[in-house]
């Protein structure tokens, strides 16, 4: 059975966390003992249309990602489909579910009418960098962050 | 006298075009003869508040950037400050405009409780990283797009 792409809800909030503590970045970032912050951030992304937050279901939650939709003037009112804190459980690795995932996103920013698919991934994620090549993004830009915490 | 930063309205889209338009990679990517396309993004970037569009105001426009929040999950349910679509106009550059701009942006963030600032800017501009890195923003990871269009 192949897993299935659903809309996030708030039961799924706990398994989320659990994907994004599962990596050699997000282990030291998250906490998985509270759930407070995450289930209010769930609630304020599930309350706005320009965001969808989903999992993909295969029984147990084996992935996520956040696509939201951003308005903006330049290239002539473009809007931009931005993907974040996309994730694969490790156990459930090599079986495409990456692809299906970011797959999703692209239809889905086209359905909604975006221009183009954007997202950054960290400088030391190499493999994710070919991974997403190999699915048509282009490493055109540089990004940059500012901690304010 | 100091130029004031004021929230963008819908008389100010033809010359945040012109701005954007007066820039290498702009120039080809813009189209000043219809702001047909351009007004409909005001329109929906101004009817959200996770949006907040604004001019630099000299008498003129000056300057412009988007800044979005962005709830997710991911850092213990962190909002992210995503900075969009910086110009200064081009006589007017090397009067610390952009750094006035992007301070803004930083404050405004910091007041609405974002727990980072991130942006994205294509790898030719490497000015636009050395200004990004005096204040302070880390050249962390990689920018990737897929165009729709």
């Amino acid at each position: 059975m192949t897993p299935r792409i659903r809309r996030a809800t708030r039961d799924d909030v706990a398994a989320i966390v659990g994907l994004l503590a599962d990596d050699p970045l997000g282990a030291a970032r998250e906490d998985t003992g509270d759930l407070t912050a995450y289930l209010s951030a769930f609630d304020r992304i599930d309350a706005d249309p320009a965001h969808a937050l989903v999992v993909l279901d295969d029984g147990v939650v084996v992935g996520t990602l956040q696509l939201t939709l951003l308005p903006g003037l330049s290239r002539q009112g473009a809007t931009r489909a931005q993907v974040e804190a996309v994730r694969v459980t490790s156990t459930h690795r090599g079986q495409k579910l990456g692809e299906l995932l970011v797959q999703w996103a692209v239809d889905e920013a086209r359905r909604r009418g975006a221009d183009v698919v954007q997202l950054t991934t960290d400088a030391s994620r190499t493999d994710a960098h070919r991974f997403y090549e190999r699915l048509g993004f282009v490493a055109s830009h540089v990004g940059m962050k500012l901690s304010l915490v």
